[in-house]
């Protein structure tokens, strides 16, 4: 019953496997777009309620501004920021008539309007209103919301051309406070990644050459999937005056003159997704983090005779009554008591393929013990995968249980992490040898490829040697090793370590 | 300090007052697209909450569907349903190219994509993958999600060309089923406006040339504004096959056969915000009933002398700390201790405009008795509006008192909405009389305009008859006093009691 593909056999088929097999997404007759199932998007919920009060907590409060935006306003960023990213999808009218027995395009507009790629100009234009004064900032502000880019080549939860994300959109008196809060930002991102997602993430920023256009800094956090490419899971933009000037926020000072605002932008999307199919999913299905799992316990009760029915579901629905009525992470433990109509194997290989992450199956003869045969998802193919457990035990240890298998998660994908990043590579030579051999799959390899920790000079011609090799900088990290010695690609002097890695 | 304009004196401009003085939203730099400003949003995120806790419990999971939809499937829809709303934005181009240095539309689809206006369409086509056997039904969805109607006249809140709802869909394998769930939903929805909105609402259903292009029937839930129009705050529509036979929605029967399924859509939308105001509001601005409120205390510091201002800070919060420790239906008490850098007077006046359920100021003197100066937002303008209370009773007693709140909130609006019921109009003659009179304001009038209760046989003909005296058949009231009588607007068989009313 394991997936069609194995990640060793073809690493991008059992990516698709694994999001059909655990019924969390599927690709839609709207070209380019996905719909996100129930199960996909009760994960994105919890991941939501998480980041929202983690992006509460630091003070912000959540607004929502208008999708559509006036052509006009990528004009005025069109003339400072070169290289804005173009394919976007464009509203040129506003009725459908019938000519010729055909729906037809009609009421063409006087200005066309482009549905927000992201929302820094419309959001700037809010904010060149709301601020007048000192006194008016900081405003921190968050959204969530669909965005649209054009995306040729769309893979469900990677690249999409509609996806959801948060932008958190600030403004700010000083240059100092705007800094520390696109870090502060980046901070909330690395928490819920590791904490949540159980995903561990190397914080740093981007080259300058890969910086957001129109940014001064672009601070990013990425993890590295199980084929070694490193995904970018989160980025926080320190804008400094760029888009104040564009969008005019100018505000009067303490001191009583007339200044721009400094301002930051940052985002998580529903890639975060994919990125935790990539870090957790095994040959079997998905395996969801405890925090985050729609449903953190499911019962499946095992029915082999009809007679007996009643009796194995009333003795299920009474565990689960007891399990929900547990907390685990200041929350009351989320338990599916799995009453469907179907062959009890087939349920239990369903909630394999989703990855749930507990799963108890209950039949007369762990009502005899009084116990539950448990299945602990991230142990699956190993010899404790399956134990049965009183119930009285399971329901007294259940948060202390499920804090374990969030802990044990996000171990084994830090173990992968660390592992996997060389830090003995110092030539080009080394570096295009090291790149040019390929692994589907890092776990179990001798030498896979993955991360490479290296040394750079920073020289932004390197770009294009990097693209030949297929390879970029995905981030200079933020802890330093106090750089000595050549850069990794050219004659230069050091000036930074940075991580060099296929991508996402 | 009250609004520019009162109920009596100017209604539509004392509405926008009310939206702006309480910073709840503001139009926009996007032609007829409002920006939901944090009050504004923490209310709808309110709403969001307790209503999604509804769906939920009632067995239905969210999704996320495309916003694009392709031109064909509003195509199949044109050939059966006739009459649907053909504003709406269309998106032809997918790239930005500069041309004489101009952004310019270019890449021109082959296929023009319309920004969803509703999704019975794309969502059927969903579910004619689903569902292939009895066995998969019912299919409950949900989905919180953006849509666009190209608005002409647009005004914040009650009719913009994007606004945010929730839109259910389901599909059932019988009749009744179906049936059932889009009444089930309906009385979701007046839970939600009912208890928490404390909005009273008249629950029926839809004229036959009224409902939803599609629909079998659509339930509705009517609320009364307080100049006496009708605002229609949320829909159920049971489909029948329709959508099912346009999107091939077909399964395997127990038996067998192969059968269209029945399907229903359900949802209510920001618009919800607008009747809050209107039926909240006052000639001081917002009255935010307590269990959507943002915050449902507000402690401002009343500081005179510099030198107090840290004893007077510290004590006030001291008081947020323990009533943030209590709890008011089943959730922590939403507290804010306003620190701001601002007159004390100022925020005062501030929270009265946003409708803060409470505002508790406190200064030297109610330290000095460990009390505060407690102001009700919906008794201001009685006597009863200011009080001083003992911090310890006041804590002790928040839950309660909140309740009492939301309680008497509600009540208000129901009697004004019970006392503005006319049902003694029997004549076409008499209906045109009352309704060619008008009053800005129904509170305090001896006769106002309001709804009329009367009979009516069903003839649609009767449809241009009431266009014509401006007003409209809002529902067909769920509790029927047992009609027997004359038409009141022709000379037929009465087969119902309707409400009559102008309406948003």
């Amino acid at each position: 019953m394991a997936l069609q593909n194995t990640r060793q056999g073809n690493y991008p088929e059992w990516y698709q496997n694994v999001v059909t097999a655990a019924d969390m997404a599927e690709i839609s007759s709207s070209p380019g777009c996905m719909v996100i199932k129930p199960w996909g998007y009760g994960i994105w919920e919890r991941i939501q309620r998480i980041l929202d009060d983690g992006i509460k907590s630091t003070g912000h409060e959540n607004c929502y501004f208008p999708m559509f935006i006036p052509l006009k306003f990528f004009q005025k960023e069109a003339e400072h920021v070169e290289g804005f990213a173009k394919e976007m999808a464009i509203v040129t009218h506003s009725r459908l008539t019938m000519k010729d027995g055909k729906l037809t395009p009609d009421g063409a507009l006087e200005e066309p309007l482009i549905v927000r790629p992201t929302s820094e100009t419309i959001i700037a234009d809010s904010f060149s209103k709301w601020v007048k004064s000192y006194r008016d900032l900081p405003v921190l502000v968050n959204q969530w919301a669909n965005v649209v880019r054009w995306e040729m080549r769309p893979r469900i939860f990677l690249r999409t051309r509609e996806f959801l994300w948060q932008e958190g959109h600030t403004a700010h008196a000083d240059y100092q406070e705007a800094e520390a809060e696109a870090k502060t930002m980046l901070n909330v991102y690395v928490d819920v990644a590791e904490n949540a997602l159980a995903m561990p993430v190397l914080k740093g920023k981007k080259p300058e050459y890969d910086k957001f256009p129109g940014a001064i800094d672009t601070y990013c956090i990425e993890a590295m999937m199980q084929d070694g490419r490193a995904l970018q899971a989160g980025t926080s933009h320190f804008l400094g005056q760029n888009f104040a000037k564009a969008a005019n926020i100018k505000f009067q000072s303490k001191e009583g003159k007339l200044e721009y605002a400094y301002t930051t932008s940052w985002g998580v999307t529903t890639r975060l997704i994919g990125s935790l199919i990539m870090t957790h999913a095994d040959d079997e299905g998905m395996v969801v983090p405890p925090r985050i799992a729609p449903y953190q316990v499911v019962i499946v009760p095992i029915i082999k005779d009809e007679a007996l029915r009643d009796q194995i579901e009333t003795y299920a629905k009474n565990i689960g009554k007891q399990l929900s009525e547990q907390t685990y992470a200041g929350e009351k433990v989320r338990v599916k008591v799995d009453l469907r109509n179907k062959e009890s194997m087939d349920k239990g290989w369903e909630w394999v393929r989703k990855g749930a992450p507990l799963v108890c199956e209950v039949g007369m003869r762990d009502i005899e013990k009084n116990a539950l045969m448990l299945k602990t998802r991230v142990k699956m193919n190993t010899p404790d995968w399956k134990a049965s457990v009183p119930v009285a035990d399971f329901v007294a240890g259940i948060g202390e249980r499920l804090a374990v298998v969030q802990q044990e998660m996000f171990q084994k994908a830090k173990d992968r992490l660390l592992k996997n990043i060389r830090t003995d590579i110092t030539s080009a030579a080394q570096l295009r040898d090291y790149f040019s051999k390929s692994n589907a799959f890092v776990d179990g390899n001798d030498n896979p490829v993955a991360f490479v920790r290296g040394k750079w000079s920073g020289d932004p011609a390197t770009e294009e040697l990097l693209k030949e090799m297929k390879i970029s900088i995905r981030c200079i990290p933020e802890d330093q090793s106090g750089t000595v010695g050549k850069c990794l690609l050219t004659d230069k002097e050091a000036t930074m370590d940075v991580i060099y890695a296929r991508s996402y």
